[in-house]
């Protein structure tokens, strides 16, 4: 029996108490997340709990309207102290919430509370943790110290400059932040109204022209080449559903063609313009050493009226259908046959397909020596349950031992308390083995370091 | 350890059974259920276990075939005495399944009997439970007035004419017991052989000519208004698969008048006048204060054998595949556009769904006040680990705490210890929260509460 | 608290200690494997770990490839004492696999030995299991008697000779060995290159003329019979998908002949002769008192690279999609239309549609007496959490008491400590159940055995 989030919360059996003591106090590799380069570099401040925690953060808004919010409470116009306000009252109907969780870890691990967050506590809080941050502690690169991070990746656009990221290596700032390449919208986007624009930009940062297939290919080597130079270690796509050919260059060639010259495009052919890139890229990426993630099954912009009020990643997003596995066996043989099948992890919100995923990247093992791997829980899944559930799914399917461990995929500086609450669950189900009778607790205590850790280091080739 | 159904049974650690203290004596709202207003205005007597129990229970009658029992036993004409034998030979092999927590939690509450129903017990369980009701107290509502009840929502179409409701709330029964609005046949039967009768009789419940969709609509409207003046507050509809388009009211139109006057209609102009209609009632029910069910994925009458043998609702039915999220969405999202999305609760029975259904309303929340959920675990689903898995996706994807709780679904007078199985299971769940240092007790009680029986007081606006 | 695979590892609580004692020296019964019944008649011995572990057992190979092991050490020329500390060197991060569980309860029960496997032990445990092997006692027979096993039914194409079946029955061998009739290659095999020869050789076995539905309908009757007389008890057949149609007779005499002619036939042609002569084979199966089992949503050779350097069966298998459950209902219906619905086992690889399924073959329990059943956890659904998945979903859909229980589904001798595994997990789900206080002691020591032998030998008429 732990009190309210005491030293031991989440810690639900003997073991787990001391293999957690192995892992509290290691570094944090944090190898996906949406923090703003800009904001790191120029060490952005904030000096209240709504700006820290209610600019941006679509899971909170989410947990608000729930409660009945108004939306002006929510991306409104309402001030930081009213949103505040109505967040605590939606926080006291979210037992059992991820961002229940979440809120009450970094109250404790940053500010010193471990009071519940309600109605009743809502002032004392809100007053408490002004004070703190009034004296602009409470900043970006503050924050990355004081939760003991040694690595952070973002998340980048290949046409991105990359400025931020110098400036911060250039800077004194001791940790490792690199760029992720996600060419979400050069290779997804060829159906948006977006896409010319963006080829443009594109063209622009990279002197490339992209009038045909070859231009693309240009501009993608040329960037993830600069992108691996400035310390990318991975790279991403959101994948709503997979594509169902995998199409030659020539295809992709005549797709892209007609996308540029205004046509518009069958889906096969969009299928097959996504597909031969993502199978271009994944080569790229290979002689890079670089990984990719593979996002799948998000599903943007259910609610039009919302769409139409608070614009994208407003909260507005769930999960869409599971993947479809045959197509997600041909994309991932046309790499292999390739030659071209880089590290690989592949995440789903939607975890009614855990089984076909994570049992059809295991028929790949063999091409790039086992560096397949089913991505931590995400978003909609990673709270405890769905964070106990990844690591079953893990252990049922593959080897856990090789499995990197938690990320935060957040846009928040207090979020690393989501690495902690990852460990505690980890050292439970750990724990949990061992009083089975069916782990040494030894051998626990290598594992729970290596999945803290250890492992993100070696995936991503980083000592 | 608890004893074979003791004072603690289900009750998994300490905090559960403090917290169980706060709701067992609740009274019992049971939001949706299938019992009969005739059976309730005349006040229908039992007076034995078999006709209590096996009548109409077709999940009784599964386990009896599961179990080799002819069909002479489950719905033939063998008498209540052997058929009572032949299901208590089948309770033998129940371990786990909720109808064998159901029966001896009504042994219990009802009879106080607390021995397992098996070949042995049968004779003395028959003989004792016969003894004690043969002076008429297993009545409708008697038992509905033990169990203490205070609100009874009932399942009915909008051509019924409520006269049995009618003539409870003109009798000095103290419970409410309120109609609600299943139009089924009206919108989802328009390809079935029954519709064109079902026409006329809604013709003349309601004295409106129905040949067009705007007849359609006067129906709907007027009934929908005096269900609401008779108490109705909760709408209903079961949707084996959902329309995968929005017809407007000319499709809607064009398919009803094919099918009046005879023709055969597409599959895509049956999904235009479901939907357009599903959108048509949902901005009625709206205006009326009355909250829309939707329950998916149930699939009828899949034994060609016994369908011939027995009828509908035999034990006939099971779990459909999951419903389209795209095609949720489109409709939810209709809803909203027509300002017309009313209070809604989604039930599903195929729970590989349940990650998309409750993100998808999530993003529907702020459309009106928060007020869209999870339906508790419903039919399969309604089991021990069913309810416990319901709870936990309450929690992950949103406000458990605004969770309306349960309801029985059932046909059965005695069906209201599924009320106390939920309770004990929810306070488990939440007892587990407390003692894993997550959430603190005095909320955990305020919580309970609220799912036993406060927030359906307010879902529904009856204080 | 266990010790490392002490007598009580896996035994979850109290009360499953006490219900291990009834189970734990019970003979077996494994009624689905793929033992080589040449092997058994021969009594192969087997001299180490490597060649007994290694030499075809493909969910190691997975893990040794997981580990980042050179295609060489796993199905290649490499040494076994090499491939053997390859494999321990994975062992080290399997935590929590099955694979993990079984080969310490291996090493503990054909052994003696309670040490974990990994690269430091590896040394130690091939030397010493190696000296226990050199006598020839790690024999086929030897090691099935010494397991306690008194039933094995193997997997057997209809085309067999069954000539080692005779052998081991002529022999002084005193366990049960039966033939499984699994004609995968007649009905599903029909678009497969190798049809034509099958054919062939189904014809020169059975000395009837395969040119028509009618000469297939001849051969299947006519082996099935001798199946039967030879002992057989089941069939099986693997569906990766499910027919979409139900064929007529002349549909599946279209489709035969166009094959035999060497014509390609339509998705259609082949869904109607898969479905017609799975219908055909059913009723067959009923007249010889044969069960049928269906394996279904197996995903196979699906990395092209590692099939062309290690053909089928190499780990190259992974779960497919869920079972159409509107096909499922189609096929089992028209087995109960022709009065020829047998005794039926349904398993899958895919738990998304476990709801789906174990609530589908319960609409056709009246059928046959209860006989149909949702098969043991299977393949990568086999280990600690996915039977303790199936053994809820099977109380919860039906009759846990009267489920088979468990088999091995192996292709090695020492696999039976699965058995042992399996009765320890039981143990514990219905420990866990009588200290809910939902079921009692008594009744529970009797569900455990039942589910260790007795049910299996009486669903196969057996006694």
């Amino acid at each position: 029996m732990n009190n309210f989030f005491d030293k031991n919360v989440f810690l639900g059996n003997k073991t787990s108490k001391k293999l957690y003591k192995e892992v509290k106090a290691l570094p944090i590799f944090d190898y996906h997340c949406h923090l703003s380069p800009k904001e790191i570099a120029e060490d952005r401040k904030f000096y209240n709990l709504g700006e820290l925690w209610l600019e941006g953060d679509h899971y909170k808004w989410r947990l608000m309207r729930a409660n009945g919010a108004d939306e002006e409470y929510v991306t409104g116009k309402a001030d930081y102290k009213s949103k505040f306000f109505e967040f605590a009252k939606a926080a006291e109907n979210a037992a059992g919430n991820a961002v229940y969780h979440w809120i009450h870890l970094e109250l404790k691990k940053y500010f010193c509370i471990d009071k519940p967050l309600n109605s009743d506590t809502a002032e004392e809080i809100w007053n408490k943790t002004k004070e703190m941050m009034k004296d602009g502690s409470f900043s970006a690169q503050k924050l990355i110290l004081k939760s003991n991070v040694e690595a952070v990746f973002t998340t980048d656009d290949p046409a991105d400059t990359l400025e931020y990221h110098k400036a911060i290596k250039d800077s004194s700032f001791p940790v490792r932040v690199s760029p992720s390449c996600r060419p979400d919208m050069a290779i997804c986007g060829i159906t948006k109204p977006e896409f010319k624009a963006y080829i443009e930009k594109a063209e622009k940062v990279s002197s490339v022209k992209i009038d045909s297939i070859d231009g693309m290919e240009e501009f993608l080597t040329k960037r993830i080449k600069f992108f691996a130079e400035n310390g990318c270690k991975v790279s991403d796509i959101s994948l709503t559903t997979l594509p169902t050919t995998v199409g030659t260059k020539e295809d992709a060639d005549k797709a892209l063609k007609a996308t540029l010259s205004g046509e518009e495009i069958t889906e096969k052919m969009t299928s097959d313009y996504v597909s031969y890139l993502l199978v271009f890229v994944a080569k790229e990426y290979k002689t890079n050493d670089i990984a990719q993630q593979l996002h799948m099954s998000a599903l943007r912009n259910n609610n039009s009226n919302l769409f139409a009020k608070a614009g994208a990643d407003s909260g507005n997003d769930s999960v869409a259908k599971i993947a479809d596995i045959d197509a997600l066996r041909n994309l991932l043989d046309a790499m292999a046959k390739n030659n071209g099948l880089p590290k690989t992890i592949v995440y789903t919100l939607n975890n009614a397909n855990y089984y076909e995923l994570a049992t059809m990247i295991g028929n790949f093992w063999g091409e790039n020596g086992g560096n397949l791997q089913l991505g931590a829980a995400w978003w909609f899944c990673d709270h405890l349950e769905g964070i106990k559930e990844q690591l079953k799914m893990c252990s049922a399917t593959g080897l856990l031992g090789k499995f990197n461990g938690m990320l935060t995929d957040s846009r928040s500086f207090t979020s690393y308390a989501r690495h902690d609450y990852f460990r505690r669950i980890l050292c439970t189900y750990v724990g949990g083995l061992v009083e089975n009778g069916e782990f040494e607790e030894n051998a626990a205590k290598k594992l729970v370091k290596n999945l803290s850790i250890e492992n993100a280091r070696n995936f991503f080739s980083i000592k």
